[in-house]
């Protein structure tokens, strides 16, 4: 890292941190400010070293607290004084909500910084076998058309299987994929299977626990990697452990849950009596699910297995009322990952600020719908359409770049870099509109949303069939069975962009481990950076026309080379680099 | 409350909160977003009433979790999406680092939101008999020069005492003060008593318990209160119980300490030899310090005794590398005050971000250096004297107007409105410069300091000596003995100044209890609402001169009575009101 000599210490190591300065900027003399055992320490900075356009500052601190915040403080600037952290610079005092922050806790591991994950929802991916439809089951053909709401939403069966996954490896590698990431595989009453009924068997309609072990097998022979899908929130009113515990108030089972009024009155998640809410007070619960070797956590991590858990309604997961678990389930379940398989990945969905729940020491990263995927949308949206929705879930407004980068920040300033770095970027899930629907299918703008997903900090998720522009006006209505039998439908342009923008993150350490630098914002175009110690990228990315924009050699030095099918690009007589001004448009170049 | 139907609400209250909105603005709708076990709710509002230029929006949402967050999501402004927050409107998205914060835990008691403290240093205020001094002490005469910096510093003896206090309880009365706030009364080796060598007794050297229950008494008959000081962060070396742990390995107080290599090595403040550190893992320290009847806590508040406490170097109690036992340590300081006075208050120490530490079940709030008085004296501080100091603590900038207000927004946002209302406000304290010496002796900026503190939310402190004129380049310098006898020395403008002030912050509700709003902010000027259900007072201060603030009847009404000697200002004829327009100057009046 260019900017901090180690970003996983040790109690007790000494960090160094620098602070990068243009000779310009008049900066005359800054400060280290950490905060120590609940005090702040401010101390000097020294040159580390200079280049004809920078100075490199150079700040030290002996790790004392298990997460160390810090920020700079500058003077020289226009009004006297700054501060600078991870929202910016601030000619005001500041709260350390923002400050840098680094983590001591156990790192991820090495492979999560270059996955790059395939979101699978099993029903709809690929068939490999026809299977008589259980009980609960409306049987589908594989063209019949998805019913995106209403009461046979989540019954509509269409028989897709693991089988079905592992015959399709090729495709999902061809794309710049590295890790299935698939939504749950457990036995349960619908077809997207968040209601599970047992977590000690794969679904025989998936194939059971012979037809994972195929698939992880074949992933695993790639080099590749699978990741599952746990409900710690809830299970299905249908699951084992909820049955015992409605037939016996006095099972151990009937601890697992809150019962107000046993066997008919129970706390569910937000009043769904199909989905009843675990208790996590219980330790017994916690020894079955996700605390220790023998647990359902444990079970299914492994080489024959899975390589990673993302967890479903995290964010919840032990919150109820004047109780609050979620840190004690987070730090449990990880401690008993890292203990079965140290080479797993925790993931945990949450939709919204999950500053609090990310020092570090529990879930390695989130879903990044806050501080990626919304302000993204919100920019690429076209001008005009529905700018405030009703409903539960925050309606996705119209922004400016300068609204889409602040928000960036404002969210990933909340949390240690390392975790940003593992945070699950995406376009598009299972539970939201396809990103090709969401955009009017504008070719352009899509390309851009792809762009930044695979050049922007995180670990980029791909929903399958977003690669080849399927379609789908909200979440249920997307989980289309992907067109393997009619490639007619599929939008080819698409393909190639999506493998062309993926194979070149996959060929960049800029791009998967470089930090990250804003060089220009405007309305309706970004310019910024990804660098490692030996590689530079620069991305620009632009929604509508724009007036160009010129980076000085410092910046972009004498050439820059396109990436993913850019054009090159020379400095003018001047040192001066002019990028393209059209748009919708996104282009990356290597900086030479 | 104007905007929360109850700011004290109990888990399962219906709550109402109030969004007030100009007509002019074009807001066509807004949504009330909250967050509820993890998750987010957004619930329609629906307008509650509306006048001439305002219509109020009522949201609603019933106490599920002990801190309930909001913020409100604006539509129909410019950009067609905005968030309102604590710091203000927002066209990006936001953290919930700045969410409106109503918290379920015990009010601090009435009193307190009418108090207004007198810090007394007691070596220092007054003196009713002269006593042989100590083996440590150097004897000074009460006119003797202070000694701001040296080996002399902490033993310079003057002899003030507990009896001096109560001889002058007309005085600190006549201030407008109704609170006493004395620092260490507790035997020690060095005049400031940070050092106790017992919790037991109070200092003979200044009376003795005797003196105290005579202090508390006289105080107490005025209907006024008495509040005292503990170390929770150490003691002295002196201390019986570290001489015991010193004398005694396997003794329980050794348990109190952490010893690194017994009896020589061990953990003190910042490595001071002479303040050995607490350790808050021994429950018998805890049971002697702060939890349960019998402790030094609870002994000393009640009727004849002490009715709260300020906690010295809160901050990092109980705060030592990976080990975080705050949390622990106030919320159990704050059960055995309420069980042993429920009327008693408990302040801590805390000179930055004490957010974390503010949900309202521990501390009922903080000395706020960071909210209010940096960014006040960096506004005030004359431009370019000493804009960068180096050393342990933050330098003061020079601040406009606009990073004053910013400032104070972005630390109180992140806490409860009412602890915000109990943070206790200062310009000065025996551990800073006194305002007199750090404003140049500019009596107009010194009362506009003056003036900020007595409008302002929070609960105002005067440092003895401060409403004389005494002066003092840093705390220590500024501890100089209360000149009663020499009254030449008096800078009686200053006493008459912050009497009227006080005075009139007495008899004003809206100044005590009512809400903040910002009118007018520019580089030199400041102008702010405090208003009340049946009051409203506007506050104009400026530290320069400058354009001219207008103001429409909307906002000032049709006429401003002055208060604490401002003159009265009527509406022109177009009903709009104009500001004086010099400086440096503070006014308020009540508008009408």
């Amino acid at each position: 890292m260019a900017y901090v000599s180690n970003p996983s210490p040790d109690i007790g190591d000494v960090v160094s941190v620098f602070l990068r300065v243009p000779k310009k900027s008049g900066v005359t003399r800054a400060m280290l400010r950490t905060f120590v055992d609940g005090e702040q320490a401010l101390t000097e900075t020294i040159v580390d070293r200079e280049s004809e356009n920078e100075v490199w500052l150079r700040g030290q601190f002996r790790v004392e607290n298990p997460v160390m915040n810090y920020r700079w403080l500058i003077d020289g600037v226009a009004d006297g004084y700054q501060w600078l952290n991870g929202e910016g610079s601030h000619t005001r005092d500041v709260t350390d909500a923002a400050d840098y922050r680094i983590t001591t806790y156990a790192a991820p591991p090495p492979w999560a910084a270059d996955a790059v994950l395939y979101q699978i929802f099993p029903d709809r991916f690929a068939k490999s076998v026809d299977r008589l439809a259980p009980d609960w089951a409306i049987p589908q053909r594989w063209d019949d058309p998805v019913v995106g709401a209403g009461p046979e939403t989540p019954f509509q069966y269409f028989g897709g299987d693991l089988d079905g996954i592992t015959a399709h490896l090729d495709h999902i590698a061809s794309v710049g994929a590295n890790t299935l990431y698939l939504t749950p595989i457990f036995p349960a009453r619908s077809n997207h299977r968040y209601d599970a009924s047992t977590f000690d068997a794969v679904d025989p309609l998936l194939g059971g626990d012979q037809a994972l072990r195929r698939l992880s097998d074949a992933v695993h022979a790639r080099g590749m990697r699978v990741m599952g899908d746990l409900t710690t929130n809830h299970c299905g009113a249908a699951h084992e452990w909820f049955q015992r515990a409605v037939a016996d108030a006095n099972s151990p089972e009937a601890g697992y849950f809150t019962f107000t009024d046993h066997p008919d009155e129970y706390v569910s998640w937000f009043g769904h009596r199909s989905l009843p809410k675990f208790d996590h007070r219980s330790q017994a619960l916690r020894r079955a699910l996700y605390e220790g070797p023998g647990s359902t956590v444990a079970k299914w991590l492994g080489p024959h297995g899975l390589d990673g858990w993302r967890i479903d309604v995290a964010n919840m997961t032990g919150r109820l009322g004047t109780m609050d678990l979620n840190h004690m389930v987070a730090t449990t379940l990880r401690a008993t990952m890292a203990e079965a398989n140290p080479q797993s990945l925790l993931i945990a969905e949450h939709s919204h600020d999950a500053s609090a729940d990310l020092s570090g020491d529990g879930w390695h990263g989130v879903m990044d719908y806050a501080g990626f995927s919304r302000p993204l949308w919100a920019w690429l949206k076209t001008p005009g359409s529905v700018p405030f929705e009703p409903g539960p879930v925050t309606p996705v407004p119209n922004f400016s770049a300068h609204s889409m980068v602040a928000s960036m920040r404002a969210f990933n300033a909340a949390i240690p870099w390392r975790v940003r770095a593992h945070a699950l970027t995406l376009v598009g899930s299972h539970d939201v509109a396809r990103i090709a629907t969401f955009l009017d299918g504008d070719e352009g703008l899509i390309t851009v949303a792809f762009g930044m997903l695979a050049s922007m900090p995180g670990i980029p998720m791909l929903w399958a069939g977003d690669e080849i522009g399927q379609e789908g006006v909200n979440g249920e209505d997307g989980r289309r069975p992907f067109p393997w039998h009619d490639k007619g439908r599929w939008k080819m342009d698409r393909l190639a962009t999506t493998q062309s923008l993926f194979n070149a993150r996959a060929a960049s350490v800029a791009l998967r481990h470089g930090g990250l630098r804003w060089l220009a914002v405007s309305d309706d175009a970004v310019t910024f950076l990804r660098e490692a110690t030996d590689e530079s990228v620069l991305i620009h990315a632009a929604r509508a026309p724009h007036a160009p924009v010129h980076l000085s050699r410092a910046v972009a030095g004498g050439e820059l080379a396109g990436l993913a099918g850019a054009a090159n690009i020379l400095a003018d007589r001047d040192g001066v680099v002019t990028l393209p001004a059209y748009g919708p448009a996104f282009s990356m170049w290597r900086v030479r």
